[in-house]
């Protein structure tokens, strides 16, 4: 699949669920065009669409009466995932787009140019860096 | 699990790998201490592990001689997903943490404060918002 998300996503061992919500959040909301663009058994993609709206990550609305149509909008729950999403279109540009180069290009629509995100500590504002290896700190467990 | 990584990953049907990555980013480079943290069979873990550093993304190193040792290090390539992993972290916190809250907290090694992040433009520094249930512009198919 010609998107650096979904070659991350093959590598990291995933399935269709951030396949589905990358194409809700850029735009596609209808079965035929979900369909189209993922080249997905209509079985799968019927029952992936189900489960999304179990999970509230989807909501189901009809667009047309006769005949009755649904479309699917993102909840907050989905659009939340944007960084994650984000973070594997960007992973897949840098380390698995090869020779030709990153397949699409996101742009933001605050300024309108080419996006390259950067995650910054909403404390300190500043970029979060690795340090040594880790994460970003330690993970403490939670006093209960 | 007891963390919203897990927790996140469950929901989208992610497998093992992230799971791995998360352990050694935070700290953890040791089979035992990797089998332990992640209650994971044997088989399954060396598997993993010899995959992901033939992906590039982790580099045994033996650690003790007699008997040999080996640890397992994050390369570039996998600390690049620290995005992702917070990402997921981040949204299995707000959406998935339940009654108890977040049951670990990431520290910003920077500033020493618990870490909320927030992906910004690096272009324009601006945080990345959705317009319209977007992900945060149009995915726009490059020109070859």
């Amino acid at each position: 699949m010609n998107c650096s998300i979904a070659r991350a996503l093959d590598v990291l061992g995933e399935s269709w669920t951030l396949l589905i919500l990358r194409d809700v959040l850029s735009g596609l909301r209808r079965y035929d065009q979900l369909e189209a663009s993922l080249g997905i058994a209509t079985n799968v993609l019927a029952a992936r669409l189900k489960r999304l709206t179990e999970l509230g990550l989807l909501e189901r609305r009809a667009y047309r009466e006769r005949p009755r149509r649904y479309e699917y909008v993102a909840t907050e729950r989905a659009r939340d995932l944007a960084p994650v999403l984000i973070g594997l279109l960007q992973w897949g540009d840098k380390h698995l787009a090869g020779a030709a180069g990153p397949p699409r290009t996101l742009v933001h629509n605050g300024c309108g140019r080419p996006a390259t995100t950067e995650l910054v500590c909403v404390e300190c504002r500043e970029p979060i860096a690795q340090h040594g290896g880790r994460l970003i700190g330690p993970l403490r467990a939670k006093a209960v």
